[in-house]
């Protein structure tokens, strides 16, 4: 199977949703260069509209629909950044939003959803609920479904991140970005092959939840056993598409210990003064594990995003508030 | 009395400096704007080394010493920013720094200042007893004593950052920067009355430590009274020569409550997705208090730093760990 992506499906996506996404800034700090004996650029997508990456494949998606499937309005089921992602890009386009959420999802969450203007339907925890309540009311209202990651338009989307890093940051030795559903691996395997063939690409996942690096080891795709990772990001399983882009163009998928993962948050925060949630701390988590050999070497890393709920820090669980 | 520091005086400093400090980015934050009713550009001064502001001001100061000065190494007191930005300047010169700090700083300080090669004589947590230690040990070494802030090389040092925000960011109506011993307000005046004349300056400090305020409606240096502020970087009188700038440069000093600082601070880390402290969000906390008129406007703010213990945050007292 080959990819159904092209990179000049990644370049339409950044002429397409350049007018509405950041074009984020690359970081670096010495002391994390000095940690991790490499020379590590962030490009800063929780610096991105709603916080997160995730805001460019909703909005490639949602940009890329006929204007008679628009009028239908959209529909998608998340508890996380995607559904934020695809209410504030429905608002920009001005058509209806309709988001299956779990009940019991952040408050804050909630609130941005609504706050973009989509109608929430709240459902249980599950992928069952949240797939069964998203069904129903595209079935309801004629909505188009809005795919998370496993669709080209989003993987195209998300592959505009490495896009712009490597437009502005020469002669990387390798590029890295976590893995969850794959759409942000995906999209910066295919950006990254064709702009900077010599450049490899590493994913990065939690140890816990380690079934892209199990998939691509079996050659098939292993799903996501129950996880147990704070980097609630990352708790999802490759979909077909994702995992064929990146069974032919990425190198290597690395792991990082939950332990890991929370001291390069809290070092990420002390020392670059920036705010990344878990899953955008899993790769410089497997730096500090040193994982993969880089010394000395050009290191590209898409911080995924920055949406953290500030009363229930990881390093003080236990005296938070909740 | 007029001014000891020019605009050649921190064009000087900005070469001087040049390859020791790091050139902080200007963000914009769509919240930010809705949420005070104007165009809000941060200069993240959070992101400089020693992760404040305070590193421009001891750099210049540091290399502005002759060889032989230079030679009998640099002291200081502080329990802040000011320590690790001496040590820092005088680690890059290559000359030995002493620091007289309080016994119970934080660790934090602690550590990074003994990082950076500076010898700590720790001593009570008060003014007297710091500038008693840092006399002493300058006695005893012959070391330079390198002023926080009421020093024409550390004023003009601090001129540097306003001085990038302004070749960054063209038409600003404001500039707004927190002021405590009025360093980094009497560098920005001087740097935007020189280069951009039309554009005001404003200072801003906590409402519990307005001292600077009252002594600029009174006409002299009205001291601090042990101030109750959580923007620890604020408790501080002007010197002579920081009042003597500001009286003849800023045209208004405003105030924030404690609860819009802590507010304001939260914000920025929620929505900004940076780590500020609380001295840095005084200025944003006066714009949502509304405690000048800047509807529409274009405002220029210097971030001042972001050194926080992230185990001791202000919205999460009574369940912190200390």
């Amino acid at each position: 199977m080959t990819s159904s992506v092209s990179i000049s499906d990644i370049q339409k996506a950044a002429v397409r949703i350049g007018p509405y996404v950041h074009r984020t800034p690359v970081l670096t700090c010495s002391s994390i260069n000095r940690l991790v004996d490499a020379e590590v650029f962030l490009k800063c997508e929780n610096f991105q509209k709603t916080g997160a990456f995730k805001f460019r494949g909703a909005c490639n998606a949602v940009f890329s629909l006929s204007e008679s499937q628009a009028a239908r309005g959209v529909v998608t089921s998340s508890s996380g950044n995607h559904a934020q992602a695809v209410a504030l890009a429905a608002r920009l386009r001005g058509i209806k939003a309709f988001v299956a959420m779990p009940e019991t999802a952040p408050r804050v969450k909630k609130v941005a959803v609504a706050g973009y203007g989509a109608k929430i339907y709240f459902c249980e925890w599950t992928m069952e609920a949240l797939d069964a309540t998203a069904a129903r009311v595209a079935e309801e209202t004629g909505a188009v479904f809005v795919e998370p990651f496993n669709a080209p338009e989003t993987i195209a989307g998300q592959g505009t991140a490495a896009l712009e890093l490597l437009q502005d940051v020469a002669n990387l030795d390798v590029v890295m970005a976590p893995v969850g559903g794959g759409g942000l691996l995906a999209g910066t395997a295919i950006a990254v092959s064709g702009f900077s063939p010599a450049t490899r690409v590493v994913g990065a996942e939690p140890a816990t939840a380690d079934d892209a690096c199990q998939s691509l080891k079996e050659g098939r795709i292993v799903p996501a056993r129950p996880p147990k990772t704070i980097a609630d990001g990352l708790r999802t399983s490759l979909g077909d598409l994702t995992f064929a882009v990146i069974r032919s163009h990425v190198g290597q998928i690395v792991t990082a210990s939950e332990e890991a993962i929370v001291a390069a948050m809290r070092y990420v925060w002390e020392r670059a003064k920036i705010i990344i949630e878990p899953s955008a701390a899993v790769p410089i988590a497997s730096l500090l594990e040193k994982r993969q050999e880089v010394l000395g070497q050009r290191i590209g890393i898409i911080l995924s995003g920055g949406n953290v709920d500030l009363d229930c820090l990881p390093w003080a669980i236990g005296s938070a508030h909740e």
